[in-house]
């Protein structure tokens, strides 16, 4: 059995989504973070970095995005998550997840999170971070836009882990003041994924917690 | 035949290092940042990113060091970079080298690329972003060092694209004001990479430009 600790809103919604395509028995576990339960003594047990997703196996824990979306698409080949058959359109898929993990994430974080890169107590610092998030996120989805998302799928013909990254991250759009009708084949994406089944059901388990 | 553009002191030395241990044939193609060849128009057909390490295949151009690395692994399977057979350790290395991508790197980033995230005009929070560089590099590293980096190499017996990628985020650390011997397993590790054949060749390589 895997459990998958996760807060709602976050990133862990990729990797929830990937456990519900794949077909395998897990447990979501939803943290507070309004009471800072991923800096429990508990949950730093299980993650020292205080951060969610952490996904618990018989072997023991793994955290960050990319890399638990392509444990589960190997864990669970029938359900198709990645094409594990072929080094290159697996390097493409990782390029992906890579480039949301540690550039369009990291810009997104900067709006609520930048007191992790500055004095916490410099809030003139923490503005002016936040007031460029806009500009950053609408710069990394005109990218994803003309570059990287070829349509209906981020790899063409079929979905892997990459959609359900994207279709994560692109649900931040709003909050950081980017109106994703600037981007139509990315809008496009996120009514595709909305539809899907296997989304729904993950969104309605977070809502309900 | 490989192409790697890389730019000496940047990340792409990971992805060098692989190709070297790997055993391919590879061409190592260095650009000039101070003439920013990286934003050069020849340079943004290949990556748009206008970032190292681009890696050109003969299917195409791959970017982001996490993903290099497993590609590189997985195409020349024999050089033994990556425990490509079991989904778990597989795993293990990719959390860590996305650790390093995604946290390590970004916090480093923010001592001389803090314009990505402020108006570059705004000099008064690009200097209290890399204020904060030491102590946000020295945690990382106290995290890697604690829970992370089991020795010799991080995986423990066998070397990994984990190692590379550890060597080549490690040397930033004098730059970025951070004593390495505050860390005994890491500076050991260091010395033991330093020691190897291949980055040796690499490093030279590197210099001589």
């Amino acid at each position: 059995m895997l459990t998958l600790y996760y807060a709602p809103g976050t990133c862990a919604l990729a990797s929830h989504l990937a456990l519900e395509y794949s077909g395998a028995p897990y447990e979501a576990k939803r943290l507070d973070f309004k009471t800072e339960q991923q800096r429990a003594p508990d949950f730093l047990k299980i993650n020292p970095k205080g951060r969610v997703p952490a996904l618990v196996t018989d072997r023991g824990v793994l955290t960050e995005t990319p890399a638990l979306l392509q444990y589960i698409a190997q864990s669970f080949p029938q359900a198709q998550l990645a094409p594990l058959e072929d080094a290159f359109a697996l390097a493409k898929v990782n390029e992906f997840n890579s480039y949301l993990c540690s550039t369009v994430h990291v810009n997104h974080a900067h709006k609520g999170r930048g007191y992790r890169w500055v004095d916490p107590a410099d809030t003139a610092s923490q503005e002016a971070m936040k007031k460029k998030v806009p500009q950053t996120m609408a710069e990394s989805f005109t990218l994803i836009e003309e570059k990287y998302l070829k349509g209906p799928w981020v790899l063409g013909d079929r979905l892997s882990t990459s959609d359900l990254y994207l279709f994560t991250i692109a649900r931040w759009l709003e909050g950081d003041s980017v109106d994703v009708k600037r981007f139509p084949k990315v809008a496009s994406h996120m009514q595709r994924m909305e539809a899907q089944p296997e989304v729904q059901k993950v969104l309605a388990a977070q809502q309900a917690g």
